[in-house]
């Protein structure tokens, strides 16, 4: 079938409006018609190529609400009509180990919604139906494609790793992961902080997202042993033995943010005080659908700047400079 | 009273014969004659003051088998003659939350035993009641105290981690802990791996120890992804992305060597693979109880040699040499 799609032709390259080949849903598959397209900072990387797993043309768009309009063999037809929400994965193999014990999320040969196929900033994407999440009653649809990447990447912290609601958690960095994790840590029932470089003017909002206090980052080291959970969503270097130090006993630093360099750990706070450094891609299928669920329950959602599908170059831009509070959705018809 | 010890009266001084006094025990506490202490190589530390915290003259010792002669208020009087065994750890503030929560190694007032006390190379020792623990029948009292220190860093990471005995286990390192960590990683029913840099020399033992291989360390990048569990004894700097490398998927690297350098991990393969990176100290008087019961019904047992007390200098040179396999127990009368 043709589509219309949204490419980049190399790397950096501006997106261009086009048309493509799409072959019909596959078994286990079904066809989204396109509604709206969160743009996450993983679409620049992979529009640069980052990463070094692009392949070109390449149509980003990872963060998808849309309708099915078609299923492939095995799956219910009554999927045909229904909205649904697409991450960063639009299927696994179904049958490793990790797929068969509920951690589809690790699979070895899982299959990106952007790498080596054609994403979400088109007017159809297909993906298999376990990764295709209904969208709760009281989630409103045009406001929560950027859940299915950018908010699973800071839900699964509290879900996977099974986080007490008594816990006392930092986020560092108020953007466009960090507006999510706040209000996440809030509503799972953390003591929550929000770390930032700039607390003057992050504060009213984070604040606002469910922080109980902010903390300049560069404050970090008067506030040792203080934290359970750090999530820290920032992918520069930083000043880790203060944010190590700032680890209560047992405390857990939780990486989301891809730093270049290493990250140096002393080994001595690891091992006196039983500390942990960990971290996580998105989540599975299960957790995706819990996550939406919570949203819907404690009226989470992504803040989100709409813009017509026609205006994603302009995203793209200002997504590099930073200039979004906090996230992009691009609106169809594409 | 007086009693008999043996001390350091500078950094890194011999350990002389003397006598010194000893306050009764006090509420809480119990006093043991020492029968047998193991040598560790945090002694050897404590003794060169390589942390900063030692306080001369230094008696040192903390891997004490011992019998109870005397209790002070709130100690059941019945206590006295029983065999008792004492680690790194004399006392808690039995208060805190650590404390109240059946973690009182991370009590923040914990009182260690050759820390600013009289430790346990000496005629007596004091600890409280609770961090003095009992050696089931099975046990051999005269191997048993390398138990209290080593053994419980080895075993620490296997039970308060609740690691699963379906889990691929590797042990860097087949030394004074390593030995340790191999038997108890095999009970525990673990696939297990040893690490050495000298694979041809220590594969036998190993083996005996419950290895069910053995790995170069230098051989470790060509096992990607192996490991669900890696406990590296080592306090050496290494390879550290071939260490990460070879940890499987939600695998965890746990370090208890006192690396002195920083160690430089990178954040993709955690947050790709949702790797782990833990350490821990020793362990609460409940996990300890729990150990020394798993090795009488285990027959796991730290390899010793016996040596007089009056040799400890002999002890101390040997294993500041490494001549040792694998573990000293100096054994009275002092």
């Amino acid at each position: 079938m043709q589509i219309t799609v949204w490419q980049a032709d190399s790397a950096g390259a501006p997106l261009q409006r086009t048309t493509a080949t799409l072959l019909e849903p596959g078994p286990d598959e079904a066809l989204l018609e396109v509604l709206h397209g969160g743009l996450c900072h993983s679409d620049l990387s992979m529009i640069d190529n980052s990463w070094g797993v692009s392949a070109f043309p390449l149509v980003p768009g990872h963060e998808v609400v849309g309708r099915v309009v078609q299923v492939g063999a095995g799956v219910d037809p009554a999927l045909v009509g229904e909205l649904r929400g697409l991450g960063w994965i639009a299927g696994s193999c179904r049958h490793c180990s990790w797929c068969l014990g509920g951690e589809a999320n690790l699979c070895a040969d899982l299959e990106a919604t952007v790498v080596g196929r054609s994403g979400g900033f088109a007017s159809h994407v297909k993906a298999h139906q376990d990764w295709l999440i209904p969208i709760p009653e009281g989630l409103a649809p045009a406001d929560a494609g950027p859940l299915f990447c950018g908010g699973i990447t800071v839900f699964a912290p509290l879900l996977d790793e099974a986080v007490s609601p008594t816990a006392r958690v930092a986020v560092i960095g108020i953007g466009g992961l960090g507006h999510m994790a706040l209000q996440f840590a809030r509503a799972w029932g953390c003591e929550v902080t929000a770390i930032t470089t700039h607390p003057e003017g992050k504060a009213a909002e984070a604040a606002g997202f469910g922080a109980h206090g902010v903390l300049a980052l560069s404050a970090l080291a008067d506030h040792p042993a203080r934290f359970d959970l750090i999530i820290n969503t920032s992918n520069h270097s930083l000043d880790w033995d203060a944010v190590v130090g700032a680890l209560a006993p047992r405390g857990r630093l939780h990486q989301l943010g891809v730093v270049t360099e290493p990250i140096p750990l002393q080994a001595f706070p690891f091992i006196a005080g039983r500390r942990q450094f960990t971290g996580s891609p998105t989540s599975s299928p299960a957790s995706l659908r819990r996550m939406v669920e919570f949203c819907a329950r404690h009226d989470i959602k992504p803040q989100v700047e709409h813009l017509p599908m026609e205006a994603i170059n302009t995203a793209v831009e200002r997504l590099r400079r930073g200039d979004v509070r906090y996230r992009f959705v691009l609106d169809g018809p594409v």
